[in-house]
């Protein structure tokens, strides 16, 4: 049936995996305009009852079955979740029977474990990799020696963003190098980042896009003019082809996206936080 | 069987999701040793083939059978993965069939969708959000007024990755306010925080664990001396506690849980992305 349906994300943790594959299995269906809610920290049966009751008035409000996406692992409060008479869809049920077949033990019923972990070298690991990628911002004073990756791409390209999802995603330490106009002039690589050649990975955009997102930033200057932001991405591409670094367009592309290609491309394997 | 098992997430995508779910499986079985790969964007069968290679090529390796947490869409590449002779955990699966059933409609076979997405409002205000967070890092230069929230504590509790990960994953426009030793001569809030009350979360550490993180960054210095760190931490907490400020201890808790807690506690609704 077409029309609006309510989601609700509904976790013993943060909701992070709840929502993330609920967020994967809604796009597939188009016809239907979802409002979703996140309800974390699901951790008794006495707070599950308090959760079915506000799916139940959902329900009513919307005069349509609500859908429960589950990452709730203790059986009774899932059970109470029911009890809203919501379609229940349990993230992680199908998987445990086969799992625990497979590798002949049984699972530990912790609760919230996915994104609460705190081991302190994890952590730190991570923390640092943010500071790296805040602190070598924009290429200020980076000793390129202590990355694992270089971005190199015109300003507004999306190098922040990605260089900060490696970061805080995968304790990757990724710098920044901002082309600058006189980058710009020559098709050869500058001679700081000549060394580090396998760090390296092109970032590029379309330059009507660029040109929207440099106009927002410094409006009517000569950044954010159309022609600045052509001649600078052609300059940038051409350099990129003549030097063979692996570029990617941001233009259509999520950060999660450009993240994972940058990964694959430079062989760097690491597991997800 | 204990020992050394090797995983591999599969997708059509970028593999966020097969990741997140897998990971939340596999500490559930903490006999076992997990190594983890993640491929992505295996977007054809002709992939499919070449992974289903590599993954028996484990298999041999390791002498066990590998597990492929599997988010691809398309059922052929799935049936060339599964040639591998892998345990093939579908993350999609099962839920595809009772949504169906219960939205009245077929999904649409989109390959990669969910984090591939690239409405360019919601990019910008996830770009915008998190320009918003590093320009307004350390309490420099803030409007209040445009922050969403505004996260307060002694430097080095957690603030900045909290305030990263609010803007990357949630759009959110989270300020810092950094309290300065002056701000914690007094038990009230600092009078610039005033007019934001509704906006304030509080975040506390551990001393020993703050002790540790400033050592790393001003080795020797008075900042990082355990006495400074203990002072600070109990004026803070004694402020919060006057103020009747909602606060968190960053100490065993992940950036995700924190961000969790912080949107639930002001009632910020927002989707992940």
């Amino acid at each position: 049936m077409a029309g609006v349906r309510p989601v609700f994300y509904v976790s013993d943790g943060t909701g992070i995996t709840a929502e993330t594959i609920g967020h994967s299995l809604l796009t597939q269906f188009t016809e239907t305009t979802f409002v979703t809610d996140r309800i974390p920290f699901v951790d008794s049966v006495e707070r599950a009852h308090e959760v079915a009751e506000k799916i139940r008035v959902a329900a009513e409000a919307h005069g349509v079955r609500p859908v429960v996406i589950n990452s709730c692992m203790d059986a009774d409060v899932s059970a109470a979740l029911a009890e809203s008479g919501a379609l229940m869809l349990d993230v992680f049920a199908p998987f445990i029977e086969p799992l625990e077949r497979e590798l002949e033990q049984t699972r530990e019923r912790r609760i919230g474990l996915a994104h609460g972990m705190v081991d302190f070298e994890t952590y730190h690991r991570r923390i640092n990799a943010m500071n790296f990628a805040l602190t070598h911002d924009d290429g200020q004073s980076v000793d390129y020696n202590d990355a694992d990756l270089i971005l190199v791409a015109v300003s507004r390209a999306g190098k922040t963003p990605t260089c900060v999802y490696l970061a805080l995603h995968y304790g990757v330490r990724a710098a920044n190098y901002p082309l600058t106009e006189e980058d710009l002039e020559h098709d050869r690589l500058p001679p700081r980042l000549r060394p580090y050649r396998n760090k390296l990975f092109g970032l590029t955009i379309d330059p009507v896009r660029l040109q929207q997102i440099r106009q927002e930033r410094r409006p009517n200057s000569r950044y954010a003019q159309f022609d600045t932001c052509k001649r600078e991405v052609a300059a940038a591409e051409a350099m990129f082809r003549a030097e063979r670094i692996t570029t990617l367009s941001t233009t259509h592309t999520s950060i999660e996206e450009i993240s994972s290609k940058v990964l694959t491309t430079l062989g760097i394997h690491r597991e997800m936080f």
